[in-house]
């Protein structure tokens, strides 16, 4: 394995560099962010943390599926909207409550494919779709979906509280197939029961219940060390990873295992104390998960192969969104 | 004035017919709606409304802006994104709390424009943009927003809940300006104090909480006569309504005002006892109310002119969004 090369080619996967717009849009904020402080966790969360004054707190996401995806399988489109919303919530911890979307297209074909992916994700996470707005005259398919979840407020796991020593976890549904659409995605639901796949998504409530985690986010398009790199960048901390030690389905490619979107997959940080129990949690809800690196206080994220060692992203020089929170 | 071709001319304005694909969007998710029947309003309504278990409910909608509005100006297409998405909270009782966004964009000046307007929309009504996501690399520019709210659960103003011999209430920000992007849009926002702004919005708020109307909705792309129209609809009620009762600004010809999609412009209904009330509130608050016409048990909306009646919709027959709760 060249170490290097496999760096390089993390850094400057598509999955990674489709994130640097986010700062600069982050910067137009800025001048109007001041007046909220305080009050939710901003861009650069999977979902924004809002307080409604009681012990809970209601978390608000949105993700747009890429028009690629959509050109290629509107119902995956559909039932993809779902999944990475659904996900948003869980990833903090939290149990959905609705979605709302909204869609434009001028093909009733393809509409009615987004909307029957659509369907059948509802059916699978229990999570019903209360509302939107349609355009039906676009030249182009587009797909936007937002989702509010509800959390006790202690029990939120954000992704900008990991701490130098924390132990770095990695948990996926290993159960799954690489999906038709694109080697980076990795389909963990479509073919299970809505019981299991609940169950699963569940877990990171429990987790963050238990107090388990001091940081996690879910692992997206940047993959698993372009996700870990994001959670470090907001962070403001290094991390060392242990190739070996992240867990690959036996009949995928590392380098694309790396790259690709679980669909149930991902990245918390724990004290090494409940690391343990962490893992237990997971690895009962049929989630297989491992220990595989550390927080450091550099600003470097570096993985190890044996003695070898390569460094990934250097925060002093690279940025992946560039939020600097 | 040609009462007949008025009716004909208010029905097949594209505001009214571009709701008809809501229909069919529904019908796809009838399959999974009673899974979730009581805990929410459903689709038909400006937002949803989220039991989460205590006296507060949360209301969640989204609005996308239509691609014509975004390629003509970016900036008032920002801008608009967040006065729609107030609008649909403040329409129903609620104070907004939060809003996320999806945007696509291969262009990086529109993107800057685009943006440019959020912010400034963010800055006049105080609420704040809490997360989302970018596809910096379409072919097109669209822009999605979603937006959550709080409201007593006693206090929501829905749309579906019109009954027969209420008084129809228009209200609306008379001191606006024709939009320079479209003869139908009013500007009532962009050119005054924020803190104006926020009371003539929060209005509603009011009305909601001292039980004054027995339903209502912010008139939207479908003009003062399309909106009563999709009230009419989802409360399975008609209406006759006087148009020398409907308040309209002096330099605006009439046929363009009631196809108008004002800022800041609501239809109420109300018990006759409370109108007068009713209009005091929006009065205080520098909005201009009138009492228009009545909600009748026919299933026809007719506009009056003297003794002459002409028959816009008639929902026997006609349907706007289809929608039958």
């Amino acid at each position: 394995m060249d170490l290097e090369k496999l760096a390089q080619s993390i850094r400057t996967f598509e999955g990674v560099t489709r994130k640097k717009p986010i700062a600069d849009i982050v910067r137009i904020f800025e001048a109007v962010r001041s007046e909220y402080e305080g009050s939710v966790v901003d861009f650069g969360d999977d979902a924004a943390v809002i307080d409604i004054g009681t012990d809970d707190v209601i978390l608000f996401a949105a993700d747009g599926i890429w028009g690629r995806i959509i050109n290629k399988s509107p119902w995956w489109a559909g039932y993809t909207s779902v999944v990475v919303n659904v996900n948003d919530i869980s990833a903090m911890g939290g149990r959905p409550l609705a979605m709302v979307n909204v869609m434009s297209s001028g093909d009733m074909q393809s509409t009615r494919e987004i909307m029957e992916g659509i369907r059948d994700g509802i059916k699978k996470f229990g999570v019903p779709m209360v509302g939107g707005h349609m355009h039906p005259d676009t030249p182009y398919d587009s797909l936007a979906v937002a989702i509010i979840g509800i959390a006790k407020k202690d029990s939120v796991i954000r992704s900008d509280t990991a701490r130098p020593d924390d132990v770095i976890i990695a948990a996926y549904d290993m159960d799954g197939r690489v999906g038709k659409n694109s080697p980076y995605s990795w389909d963990t639901t479509s073919f299970k029961e809505p019981a299991i796949v609940r169950e699963r998504f569940m877990v990171m409530q429990e987790i963050g219940e238990k107090k388990l985690a001091t940081a996690g986010k879910d692992i997206s398009n940047p993959g698993t060390i372009g996700t870990l790199g994001m959670l470090c960048e907001v962070s403001k901390v290094g991390a060392s990873v242990d190739l070996n030690s992240i867990p690959c389905p036996e009949n995928v490619d590392f380098e694309q295992w790396l790259k690709i979107y679980p669909a149930t997959g991902y990245i918390l940080t724990a004290r090494p104390e409940n690391a343990g129990e962490c893992i237990r949690v997971f690895e009962k809800a049929g989630i297989r998960a491992s220990v595989i690196g550390t927080i450091e206080a550099t600003r470097k994220l570096d993985i190890l192969n044996g003695d070898c060692r390569a460094t990934v992203f250097d925060f002093m020089k690279d940025e992946i969104t560039g939020i600097d929170i």
